[in-house]
């Protein structure tokens, strides 16, 4: 498996919407290849505009907001390609597609960097932010997977919250753990 | 709590020699704030030199390596403080004590910020770089910990290097697992 960047991506449709979506990017050789998942804004938008912006940000709560409908987060213009980056992002990455594989479920958009920029330093890992990436992850699959797995991983998470948080990570798994009690009830409402 | 930075601490002794040390910085108010163990080289050396610099890398052997006797990584000078920072970090923090507490366990050095620099842009979380931080921090806990907890984490962390791991990860997370299967043989020789 190649090494797998975990970002914001951001894509425009024909009428000049930004979409935000968290999606694991792979590094393939020269190439970033983003791999969509079949239906999804974001295979529509790489599909009619060809490109797409990678951002970075620390900020943990765009990653959760994107699956708990906190979606208002503040843009700014990228540099070379027509596009959208996250305005509190660390650093960001402008691509052009260039070659695609097709698939049933996901394709793969091998894109080449046409454009890097830095706009705040990294200030290190923080393994709250890692257990809201994990929570995320869990979230955006809840229907795939059991409870007792889903409450497995979280007594696993849950402390690193606790030790090592600040307050942009608790409002995420905050919000992140609504989600997942919610899910929970759905669920034992068709019970 | 407050927010931690997980980050490669590095300090000079007296002679100039340079210490690394994977290090949970504290933000707290306008503060950094440093909590080294006693007793350890990193204490000496901010009791000696009252300066310190924090280290941002996205390269996760220098973690393993702290702790697995490869230490070899090139330094460059500082800019304002008369330090060391890691030749292979992203970005770095230079401070100075200006406050201390004392504590029988870990005293608190409360630091100013003297001096910050970007050197490459950050390219998002990647989930085999938690995995690595998190073995380490088991590693660095290996005689407190019995080989059940142990085992069980690694059987959490591991699908993360093979989903998401380039070189250095796997290199990393492969110096730490021998270090884990070289202290599980030394107790069975104990027992």
């Amino acid at each position: 498996m190649p090494f797998v960047r975990e970002c914001i991506l951001t894509t425009l449709d024909t009428g000049g919407n930004v979409h935000a979506a968290p999606m694991g990017i792979h590094e393939y050789e020269a190439h970033l290849v983003i791999l969509p998942f079949k239906p999804s804004i974001t295979l529509d938008n790489l599909e009619s505009q060809g490109t797409a912006t990678l951002n970075y940000t620390d900020d943990v709560r765009v990653y959760a907001g994107c699956l708990t409908g906190h979606n208002d987060w503040p843009t700014r213009t990228t540099k070379i390609i027509q596009g959208e980056r996250l305005a509190n992002c660390i650093s960001h990455t402008e691509v052009e597609v260039i070659q695609k594989t097709d698939d049933q479920v996901r394709p793969k958009y091998f894109c080449k960097v046409v454009h890097e920029a830095i706009h705040a330093p990294f200030h290190g890992y923080n393994r709250a932010q890692f257990a809201v990436i994990e929570l995320a992850i869990l979230v955006s699959r809840l229907h795939m997977l059991d409870i007792e797995k889903i409450n497995h991983e979280i007594d696993y998470l849950k402390p690193k919250i606790e030790k090592t948080a600040g307050p942009r990570e608790r409002e995420a798994w905050n919000w992140l753990m609504l989600k997942v009690s919610g899910f929970h009830k759905s669920q034992e409402g068709e019970s």
